[in-house]
């Protein structure tokens, strides 16, 4: 049974729902090894899925363990999840805005592997931080404030965490199907009513090709269908860091600057509008243009950086006492020009390096450290002026500039 | 390095010999896991192989182990392997025709696994025969009677032992770079001058289409010339079992048959024919039709069984004390007509559940258990008269005539 199910995949064929059911839960149960089920993710990475293999897939998936039930909560609950990106701290951003007006937020975030970076993360390197509250701590504050954002609780998708740390280690890990059924059996057992998909494309993402993205798009929302859930998606571009900063300190900085409306106008603020707008949009069943002009003033009403203030002090955490290295180290420009372009790859690699982020579960996070950009792409520049800082504690590794810029 | 090792196979890059050597060698010294290993070999399923990324892989092979050098022993040294199949004991009378016209024959076989036997496993059904002889032993026995079939050495291609059993319990054994490879670098490291391969195609074999078996061949005669040995293929059909019997000591005593010349005219002798025409034609440098006289010579002179009962000798076994099992039960048509398929596969399944062969290593073997096809496909049968018969010591296992015979 087991090597029919893999041959059967390996030359392309469609896995029944009893197939997939009796694989993936044979692996939770130890009766499949990690050898056979990675043979078989990977005929999955190249052969791919049906629609109803994703869909009995995700199915399996949520029935691994529970599902929340928000629905004591009055309002329509709205989920954002992104795929991932370089400099990408939108939730610290979104997630304030769209509970200030009104639209509850339970969000249930990740840590970073690799060049991403997770919120989870992020948001611990603001001291005190709680992230690992309890399904009562989850209601009791939603109730209060409207806005909580926390780890997974450990029942939920248990499946999609052992599939996720094997796919991790074994190059399994860009494939529309096992992403799509991945991402959204978690935002279905998180118990959201509606969910609004962030995919990213470009260099520094899973995806590299806007095809590929669009799939992933189409897949998403029609495992929504299935589960009688709206599912908005947005495709943004991940060849350039969001906005300026990089670093799990550095980045709630830069997530404050946004809420108090001192950053108007970079890639990041743009996603961040149009992300809030979205799930405004779907939490209120309005416009969008409707949805834009609330998002707008509750960041110049303050309403934005209060709700994010309320959630951090709830949540036992002193904007105060973010800590930034003091070991800077920067690089200048060695010609005049305008910049057309920012490797986001790289500089995910960078502050890999630097320590920010964690090649192995293991490693440990220095939230300290990072790279802002003082040139964003658009930007003039002179010569001897600065690009960009590194903020470290380490060694500062290789840097080749002409890697990370281009300047015309 | 593991990762994008695995990440380029997956979007089907060529490897470079670098990445080939570091990712198997280290498999074998244990650096890259089973899960790691199996997710590769899924990825060469699928996507396949160049033709320099087979030579690297053969090489790495070959490399792993001793290498054996038969140069003192004069003459051309032939050496034959045949992919797999049902029913098929070709070697037990090739070698000693071949052996018998002056060609020295020293052939290591494997054991069977699956619905396929082994060599080694009928030679051990006669009672006494050694199957490991020491590189002495097999020297000195081939020096006296030109002639000895023995097992793989424990030195001779290690990687390649670790790789087939992950293949095998991984759905990765139908791959045409990974079975050329795994083929030829355990020919090559054995020594021979020059290479006879016997490609099996049907519902029985490996392969199930000609244009792969097609593929396998061409790819096998240039690894040969990279090696500067001569390598002649040949494709022969597997849908229906070779010959009459199936199963350990009915076997030895069909290739006796044989050899004595009584069996004149099945799919089984014709096959043996071909096979050691083309060892005699390439250990002699003759033509194939010169060979073809004198391998029907070494048959109807007596001199290819002689030279079968001097092997066993000098092995320690006894042709008197071949067991079979008393305990049979007989099929029976239910129609009249002539037999037009019998089906191999359906025959190894059953030859597997009577005990004449292994599901998993660790299975006990019954060598007095198989069967014997009272009617081979072109036949007539009349309506009761008997199809086939099972010898057993265990319960008969459910059979379906239909599932096996067709009868028009």
């Amino acid at each position: 049974m087991i090597l029919e199910i893999i041959n059967k995949k390996r030359i392309g064929k469609e896995l029944s729902y009893k197939e997939i059911d009796y694989f993936f839960n044979g692996y939770l149960n130890g009766v499949i090894t990690d050898y056979q089920m990675s043979s078989l993710l990977m005929a999955i990475c190249i052969n791919g899925m049906t629609d109803e293999e994703i869909f009995a897939l995700t199915k399996v998936f949520i029935d691994s363990g529970d599902v929340l039930d928000f629905s004591d909560i009055p309002g329509i609950k709205v989920d954002k999840h992104s795929t991932g990106g370089i400099g990408d701290k939108t939730t610290l951003v979104i997630a304030p805005i769209v509970a200030s007006l009104g639209v509850p937020v339970i969000k249930m975030s990740g840590r970073g592997l690799g060049y991403t970076g997770g919120t989870i993360d992020k948001l611990e390197s603001i001291k005190g931080f709680k992230v690992d509250l309890s399904d009562e701590e989850i209601l009791d504050q939603v109730r209060k404030i409207n806005l909580v954002v926390t780890g997974q609780t450990a029942d939920l998708v248990p499946l999609d965490k052992v599939i996720y740390a094997l796919r991790d280690v074994t190059g399994t890990v860009s494939s529309i199907p096992l992403i799509a059924s991945s991402v959204m059996s978690k935002k279905i057992a998180s118990g959201a009513d509606k969910i609004l998909i962030d995919i990213k494309v470009g260099n520094g993402a899973l995806l590299q090709k806007r095809e590929e993205a669009k799939k992933l798009s189409e897949i998403m929302i029609k495992i929504g269908e299935v589960y009688h859930k709206e599912v908005r998606t947005i495709i943004s571009d991940m060849n350039a860091p969001l906005g300026r900063c990089i670093g799990n300190s550095l980045e709630v900085l830069e997530a404050i600057d946004v809420l108090k409306g001192r950053e108007k106008d970079n890639n990041f603020v743009d996603l961040c509008y149009k992300l809030a707008t979205e799930m405004v949009s779907m939490g209120k069943e309005i416009t969008k243009k409707e949805a834009y002009y609330l998002v707008l003033e509750s960041i110049n009403s303050g309403e934005a950086y209060k709700k994010f203030l309320e959630m951090v002090g709830m949540q036992g955490g002193d904007i105060a006492k973010i800590k930034v290295s003091e070991k800077t180290y920067k690089i200048k420009s060695s010609s005049n020009g305008i910049i057309t372009k920012i490797n986001a790859l790289e500089m995910g690699k960078i502050s890999l390096a630097l320590g920010a982020g964690k090649l192995n579960k293991d490693d440990k996070l220095d939230y300290s450290v990072g790279i802002v950009l003082n040139k964003l792409i658009g930007d003039t520049v002179k010569k001897g002026e600065v690009l960009a800082t590194f903020y470290t504690n380490k060694k500062i590794p290789e840097i080749k500039i002409e890697n990370i810029y281009k300047i015309n």
